[in-house]
């Protein structure tokens, strides 16, 4: 498998752009993804009650169809909370795209990021449409990856290549982070897409069970945000057989998007607000997937856990508490802790360690944490951040 | 109802001291409450998986009796995840004040609170229990709230006294903050006492009653401790009829024990780690206890709606956007939010206020949050606080 450098502009027949249009001063705030083929699509949404209207226009357009053209997204407006006014904006970027692109409004997908409940300036996303269209190249991936960013610093992109036949098949994706981001299905925007030919079915499957490796186990701040979307556009320009069944070019497929998916998953955590660390989390010897799943998420989203990293002291107090409050049933007494490789916790009391090489671990900027319950066989590794005193700083600025 | 200045040892016939022993370098570290006469003893504790050996050792002195005649609680050391040593020195705790207070050690219960997983300093304690006992007075119920406090800025205690058949009853307490609190049954320390006479059924009910309105309903962090635990010693020097039944008297005493548990609560949260806003929250029209619970404390945990306090701007959608993740179904469309009492958003959409009179609002210490659910006639009050750069800054240097 090839890695590459391009995001969804990699696999063939895909063209992107992104421009500025006003709703930000002078960053990238608008992109686009256009399929030349129209292409078989598959979604998973924010489980929030609360949804932005591009979610909800979004799954109407797909509803029947399951196939669509292209994908506009705007950063810096989440257009959530703004009643009907908010749908009509909605409908309107997706009117305005498959007038100028010559098909139809249910052909194209729309998605949302920024603040909730201040109305969308639908005049200049309309005005920009033009622009955005001509913009549109088969290097353009980069530019919308940029143009759908928020606190991101870094834009996130990745993608591979693998052959099914002799065939060359190309996946590319690209996502935003960095804040309100923890895993209920889906979660954040993030945009994948293929030149795979394979049938609706067997793409959304991939797709749910990369999610569930991948987006559905990173956690920053334990929010969860109502414009999150997960979409993947396969168009079939690779003109393999189509896959219809899981055979073994299914499951290279789904290695494949795997690869992608994860990729993206730690780029968001890397790039967390205000993160200072990469932590991964590996969680050992569970009952089951929920037990690790449940004390992985307690461990994840501790301040104190969180806090601890930040100022790389190891309060290790605070992972055994937080073990001991996840909702799930285990025997504290039988827990062992590492950080790095380093044994600091066995059945449950601190072991004599070398204070100095785990000061050194501290301070690494990637930190490996794991725990092992002794409960079962079953494994689980996450990744998360620390708390710092950006993440504050960040979000108690954030313009309203 | 009278408010009195003194905390525990405002009822007749308990004693306390707090002093020095070492274990911090300065501060008072250790606390003694004292009843002359046996008391009728209810206790309620943290259910994290995760013990400190003070409450296994307080649950099996409590087992059977019932009854107690002192509490010895040190502050600095949690005295959890010290194996048999930890339970040999909480054991040794109990005997030594037996020993000079000339009673069974079955009658002592012994509380810590700090750091985890270091061995307590055992020889300090016993050393300094002949000072403690020495100390003990009629007014030394503010030095051992002093003494056990952590994180804490200011000391907690409260009391009050009302009449039962002409019989004056005062009930007393104190607790300590201010991190890590997040209530599942019992948070904190928190050690209250009265001189009323009543059976220890009845007491265990009140007891279990206050608690769900006060240390249930605050959150600082959502973390919850593994040395929690509420203490209550009745020792009937009032000398009313003692209550044996769920008539007025009793009812009055639970409104008592509401008053003094609230009251605490509230001072938990106003002494939070690094906060500088108290939040009153307010859910009004829930369908049930357990939705107005849950949409509560989604909103106060989350770490996007404390910053945007701490920021003192309004990021109402943060707001929205938790109730919609609450794990509760709900009709997010008929939503209205006040803040102070103003209206700022109905029916999940902005509504146009005064821009001045809100920014004057966030910028007072105590911050009023009203949340109308419109799906039945459920009320809940919690308080929080926000998430301040402190808070923070706090957690990441807590010596280890």
């Amino acid at each position: 498998m090839n890695t590459l450098k391009e995001g969804v502009t990699a696999p063939q027949g895909f063209l992107a752009s992104g421009i500025n249009c006003g709703i930000k001063e002078k960053k990238f705030d608008l992109a686009l993804i256009y399929s030349k083929i129209k292409a078989t699509t598959a979604c998973l949404y924010t489980t929030n009650k609360l949804k932005s209207a591009p979610i909800v226009v979004t799954k109407e357009h797909l509803w029947k169809n399951k196939k669509a053209s292209a994908i506009i997204i705007n950063s810096g407006n989440a257009n959530t909370c703004n009643g009907i006014k908010g749908i009509k904006d909605a409908k309107a970027m997706a009117v305005t795209i498959a007038s100028y692109l010559n098909f139809q409004e249910k052909e194209v997908l729309v998605a949302s990021t920024g603040i909730i409940g201040t109305p969308l300036p639908i005049k200049r996303i309309t005005r920009g449409t033009k622009e955005l269209v001509n913009k549109l190249s088969e290097n353009g991936g980069h530019d919308a990856a940029l143009a759908i960013m928020t606190t991101d610093t870094v834009p996130k992109e990745y993608s591979c290549r693998f052959k099914i036949n002799n065939k060359v098949v190309t996946i590319g994706g690209m996502c935003k982070g960095a804040g309100m981001i923890h895993p209920k299905l889906a979660t954040t925007l993030a945009f994948i897409t293929t030149d795979i030919s394979i049938n609706y079915k067997l793409l959304k499957e991939a797709l749910k069970n990369s999610v569930a490796k991948s987006l559905n186990l990173i956690s920053i701040d334990g929010d969860t945000s109502p414009n999150d979307m997960v979409a993947i556009l396969a168009n079939g320009k690779a003109l393999n057989d189509r896959i219809v069944q899981k055979d073994n070019n299914f499951y290279k497929f789904q290695k494949a998007l795997d690869e992608v998916l994860i990729n993206l998953a730690q780029m968001i955590v890397r790039d967390g607000e205000g993160a200072t660390k990469f932590i991964k989390l590996h969680i050992k010897n569970a009952k089951n997937y929920s037990q690790a799943k449940k004390v992985a998420f307690a461990i994840a989203n501790s301040p104190l856990v969180k806090t601890t990293f930040f100022g790389e002291d190891l309060n290790w107090g605070r992972i055994i508490n937080a073990i001991g409050y996840s909702d799930t049933y285990l025997d504290i007494n039988k827990v062992d802790i590492y950080l790095g490789n380093i044994l600091i916790v066995k059945n449950c009391l601190k072991v004599s360690f070398h204070k100095n090489k785990l000061k050194k671990i501290l301070q690494e900027k990637e930190i490996y944490l794991k725990i092992d319950l002794h409960e079962g066989e079953k494994e689980l590794t996450i990744w998360t951040t620390d708390l710092s005193l950006d993440y504050v700083k960040i979000n108690s600025c954030y313009p309203t």
